[in-house]
């Protein structure tokens, strides 16, 4: 039989499914590692440590399936985006894996902004400005760190660190580079203003792939390790958002893909890279033909752990003791609540925003409050604030795109028929929920299917992913968020130039 | 011996004192009695209930203290203000008393405010143009209940409902009067501009007289029931507001009165009526000499029980087991986080607000949102938002007394030490608890010793108020709110325009 691996390095662990052809999953392994925050902003991670976990999971996968070296036909990689390592002249690592959740170029992406550099450049390379993206984090280490910035003989990415290290070499494939900073997504190539910006030059970054190139060469000692040939091709995939959308067939034109993890994302595939007037919107490769237009959103998930875990404790420990779990609860709590909560409104910033307000003073709220609303009318404006904030990603989207036609629905919020049902009544379009599992995974293994042959097209995906459920809006419910949401969406705006206030004095006095 | 009785008819009950001559308390006694809230807005009494609430009183620490009819030297009543009853051409109730806190007349308390008719008529009565003032609710009957309008003799308050009971006459003191938002303080007189408004005749209303006006010739049925003599003096008394601040002995200029009770109030004693060019002041007459000058505010320490309610309910169970008020254990919670609740500021508009923003459609909101906050965090950003709402009070009543010198804490949240030292560092002023039990009893009664010449002064009030507790700003916390106050302001400003939508998107949906 033949096999495929596909591995996403995320954030906070890497995960390794061996997959048929079909993409059925065989096998899977996931191992998780450390986020270094040794000082305020900081968010780094070792990049050993990665290449440990990706070695450990695909290892793990090949020997639970006891498939043989020859069966694995492919290994393809997802890996998350905006990660930087500066390498020295022999090759190793200057610096920790700088992450996306890294804020410390803020001041560097604040100056791009306001001198009216970044805007020039996000027009070309599609990239918000944005600490999170390398362009920042390099003009923060040349001015900041510049002893390291002098001795870096290339600035690399996580995926291209795991290469380097299987095959020595240092290659970028367009998606991790479009989501740079200093990729130019019309021209497929480094942008040279960029680089003069950041005073660095071309051969200081990695050599430009196509997502769906192979690489064989496998060093002997990991080919041993792995039990693989060195002659099995590797292919060089994408990154995690693009992958995701491919791995729950969200990739037709009009078909959006809403995901609420911890954090949250609203992205939709199209044919040719667009770029947001405003520049609130990223647009990513997939690959050569398939561009992610979208907007990441900090405020997830996460939000919802907090309002759990402020408020809800004693629910916790009920939950705990009926051995179910406690956002079950809240959610059938959040349920009796009328939709709108009774004109209670959230803005979920607690963590700075990225879309669609792109402030990373940004700070939560929650306004309208009467005497008659309760800690459940909290928890429900808390669900809907975050869906609401969604909502405006999409609407900015859809000036560029057009109107959605459906919604694809993932991350853990899907567990929650009250959530998808939300989402359904504030997109007003129907919402389905892929059979979804490590999508970014099952995206890499048909980015190599698609390379290697098994299929003729992407779109063959959709028979390896089901629905598991389908909520249509529920128009009583739609009317009333249509009656909030402008007042939502003034609110948010008229508290901008407030956030700054407000988290300056929450620095100074170090919270 | 010589006995003064001060009578308190409040919104929730009516209480009675039996003082000595020197304000020492011999007896005292309560009656409840029902708010009625048949339809959203409304919120009446019934007149006989009250009436009934007084003699009970009366009648009880008269026989409690076993003194005889003739040792009673002066009754003197303090009620609250605004109460409206219409009374018809057999002199029978013709409504219910209609409370400050009924709101059913926004509407025309809105059409003066933008006519301009209710700004001119403010810069001589001093009544803040708001639903609760008689004015705007006799405009309401004449427009909505022209019915019982056309039918009325007089319009009265229950303060002089009560007289009428008692002595069969129409007279209403000064201090009332200066409340109903037809009286010209400056005139002593009602305006003659605001009975043209309300097309009635100054026949339809109580002869005016001075707060230490004495009546005799109370009717025999209630001199037996009560255990009086027909002879014994009734000073006609004053309203409830300024009557606390005399009862505190915070009547020296420049000496503040706050009160947290449910409601909240800042009030100063100033010797002659002055009005607040922006409308939001009231000035209301104590004496012909003393006039009060301050701000009411509806959220208090209504908006405590709230968030104890609300966020609070597990630590109430504990409260009961430890048999200690939930406020306590609040408090201690409280108390655990900084001044300034890192950055967490609430603004308690729970139930709409009068002074210091005068919008019924005002609504709660918390700002300054991150993960790090806690509940705890919530809870004392709650007191302070509180606290800060009345300092901005106190700097619209700065503006037209100055600078105050001390300040004189009340009501329920006075029991709680920490809200004492955050009044103290919010206002940066010395802050002192005066002994109180029933301020606007004694202030009654110590109106009565004036009239009756036991005292020559109303100063003299000092000799019979002590001091249980006094804080001195804490300078480091006083720091902290001086930075958030400003934004603490403009967040209450812009937030100001979007509170009708919300308002009406609630009413509307009946919540
Ligand atoms: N049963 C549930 N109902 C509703 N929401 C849930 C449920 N379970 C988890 N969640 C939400 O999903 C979030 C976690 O989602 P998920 O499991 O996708 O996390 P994650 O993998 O850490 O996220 P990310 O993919 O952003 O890294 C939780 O914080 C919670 O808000
Ligand atoms: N121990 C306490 N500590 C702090 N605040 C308290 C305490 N007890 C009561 N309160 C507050 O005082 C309010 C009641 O105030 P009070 O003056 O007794 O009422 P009223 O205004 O109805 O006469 C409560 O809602 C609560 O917010």
């Amino acid at each position: 039989m033949d096999y495929i691996i596909g591995v996403d390095i995320g954030t906070t662990s890497t995960k390794s499914v061996l997959y048929d052809t079909k993409g059925k999953v065989i096998a899977y392994a996931n191992s998780g590692y450390q986020l270094y925050q040794d000082i305020p902003d900081m968010a780094e991670e070792d990049p050993e440590e990665i290449f440990g976990a990706v070695l450990e999971t695909m290892g793990s996968v090949i020997r639970k399936s006891q498939v043989q070296a020859s069966e694995v036909k492919g290994v393809s990689f997802s890996s998350a985006m905006h990660s930087l390592i500066l390498m020295d002249q022999n090759d190793r690592p200057l610096t920790r894996a700088i992450t996306w959740a890294d804020n410390r170029a803020a001041k560097y992406s604040e100056e791009l902004k306001e001198n009216g550099l970044g805007q020039q450049i996000y027009q070309k390379t599609g990239t918000p400005i944005h600490p999170m993206a390398p362009l920042s984090k390099i003009l923060w280490l040349r001015h900041e760190k510049n002893n390291l910035f002098r001795q870096t003989k290339k600035f690399i990415d996580l995926k291209t660190y795991v290469f380097f290290k299987l095959f020595g070499v240092y290659k970028m494939e367009y998606s991790i580079a479009s989501a740079t900073g200093m990729f130019n997504i019309f021209k497929l190539d480094w942008d040279q203003q960029a680089l003069d910006v950041l005073q660095i030059d071309r051969n200081q970054l990695p050599k430009l792939v196509e997502p769906t190139d192979q690489i064989t060469g496998l060093k002997s000692e990991y080919a041993q390790l792995l039990g693989l040939k060195e002659t099995t091709p590797f292919i060089f995939g994408a990154s995690d958002g693009g992958l995701s959308n491919l791995g729950v067939n969200a990739i037709d034109s009009g078909v959006v893909a809403v995901t609420i993890g911890t954090s949250g994302a609203v992205r939709v595939v199209v044919d040719k890279p667009v770029v947001d007037p405003d520049g609130k919107l990223f647009c990513y490769a997939l690959t050569k033909d398939k561009w992610v237009v979208g907007g990441p959103v900090n405020n997830g998930g996460i939000v919802f752990r907090w309002v759990k875990d402020q408020l809800f404790a004693p629910e916790k420990i009920t939950a705990e003791q009926m051995q179910v779990s406690t956002y079950d609860i809240l959610t059938k709590i959040a349920q009796k609540i009328p939709a709108g909560s009774d004109g209670l409104l959230f803005h979920p910033y607690l963590g700075g925003e990225r879309a669609p307000i792109w402030n990373a003073y940004a700070r939560g709220s929650f306004f309208g409050l009467t005497r008659k609303h309760t800690r459940a009318h909290m928890l429900r404006a808390t669900l809907e604030g975050i869906v609401y904030n969604l909502y405006v990603v999409m609407l900015t989207i859809e000036k560029i795109t057009g109107k959605p036609k459906s919604i694809r629905a993932t991350g853990g919020f899907a567990r929650s028929a009250l959530w998808r049902q939300m989402l359904a009544d504030i997109f007003e379009q129907e919402v389905s929920i892929p059979e979804s599992f490590e999508s970014s995974c099952l995206g890499a293994a048909v980015l190599a299917m698609y390379s290697l042959g098994y299929i003729d097209d992407l779109s063959e995906v959709k028979n390896m992913v089901g629905v598991t459920d389908t909520h249509q809006p529920n128009y009583e419910n739609s009317k009333i968020y249509r009656e909030l949401l402008p007042i939502w969406i003034r609110i948010s705006k008229i508290l901008e130039p407030e956030y700054k206030a407000v988290a300056d004095f929450q620095k100074k006095h170090n919270n």
